[in-house]
C-alpha cells in the first residue's frame, strides 16, 4: 500500500490526539494522557511553538506520527533532534512505516546539522530496542534521566 | 558573600564557553567539548534561540549557571522545562549557589506552566544524585536514554 509523510498543522491536531492516545495505551499509561486538542494547537502550531510533528498517512488516514523537538548539546555547539514519540497504529504495523519514520526524522536532523539524534524507550520494549541497536543507536547507559514534578517542583520554584 | 542571578546575553558567550569547559573537566569528558564562543552566539542568541542561560555572579563573574530549553510532554499537554547543563566553579562551592540556581530555574518552569522539570546525572555522581533525592526529584528508572550519531545517524538521514 501507498504511504505518504509529511508536516503536521494545525488542522491535524485531532488526529495527533488521537495517535497519542494509542500510544500511551500501547505503553499502559492511558490514565496519565491529559494533554487535549487545545494544547496541541497553543504549543505546537502559535507564537512559540514546542514542537514539529511529522504525520505517515495511508489513503489520506493518518497511521504513524513521530513528535519531535530540539534541545541543545554543550559539547557539539549544535542542536540535538529528539524523538518525543514514534507511533504506528497496530493495524498498520509490519510495512516498514516507523522505518520510513525514523529515517525522514534523520533526514531532518542531518539537514540541520544536529549532531545527536536521541529518543528514550522503556526497558521492557525490547523488540523496539533491538530495532534500535540494529541501525546503529546505543543506549546512554551511565546518563540517569531524572524528573521533578507535583508538590516538590511548586515548592521549589516558590 | 553576595550574589546575583541574571539571564546570559550575547555577550556573556566567552564566560559560558569557560563555565562548560570547567563541567567537562568534572565530568571527565573535556576532549569531547568542541562547541566554540561562536556556536553560542548563533544558537543561544540568533533568530532562533535553542536554549537559555542563566548566570550566577559573584561580583561581576560569572561562577555559577543553569543552561535550559523546553521540551514537550505529549502526556501532560505542557511544555517540559529541560536542564541541561547546572554548573558552580569549583572555588565558589558549599556556599548555596547550586540551590540558587536550581530554585530560579523551578521558579521560570513553574511561571511557564511546565509540569516537569527534568535533567540527566552521571551515575557516578552520587553527592548530586542524593541531593536530587533530597528535593524531592526521582530516577526515571524504566525509561532508557538512546543515541544515534555520526556514520550511523548520517547513514539513517540519507
Amino acid at each position: 500500500m501507498s504511504y505518504s509523510i509529511r508536516k503536521a498543522e494545525r488542522g491535524d491536531c485531532p488526529a495527533i490526539l488521537h495517535l497519542i492516545r494509542a500510544l500511551a495505551e500501547y505503553e499502559k499509561a492511558l490514565d496519565q494522557v491529559v494533554c487535549t486538542v487545545q494544547d496541541l494547537e497553543r504549543d505546537g502550531f502559535g507564537d512559540k511553538p514546542f514542537f514539529e510533528c511529522l504525520l505517515l498517512e495511508e489513503q489520506g488516514q493518518a497511521v504513524g506520527m513521530a513528535l519531535y523537538f530540539y534541545n541543545w548539546s554543550t559539547w557539539t555547539g549544535r542542536p540535538t533532534f529528539y524523538l518525543e514519540d514514534l507511533l504506528v497504529l497496530p493495524e498498520s504495523r509490519g510495512k516498514g512505516y516507523g522505518m520510513a519514520l525514523l529515517k525522514a526524522c534523520a533526514k531532518i536532523a542531518v539537514d540541520q546539522n544536529c549532531k545527536r539524534f536521541e529518543w528514550a524507550v522503556l526497558d521492557w520494549n525490547m523488540p523496539a530496542r533491538e530495532f534500535y541497536h540494529k541501525i546503529g543507536a546505543y543506549h546512554k547507559v551511565e546518563w540517569l534521566p531524572y524528573r521533578l514534578e507535583g508538590q516538590p517542583l511548586q515548592k521549589l520554584g516558590r
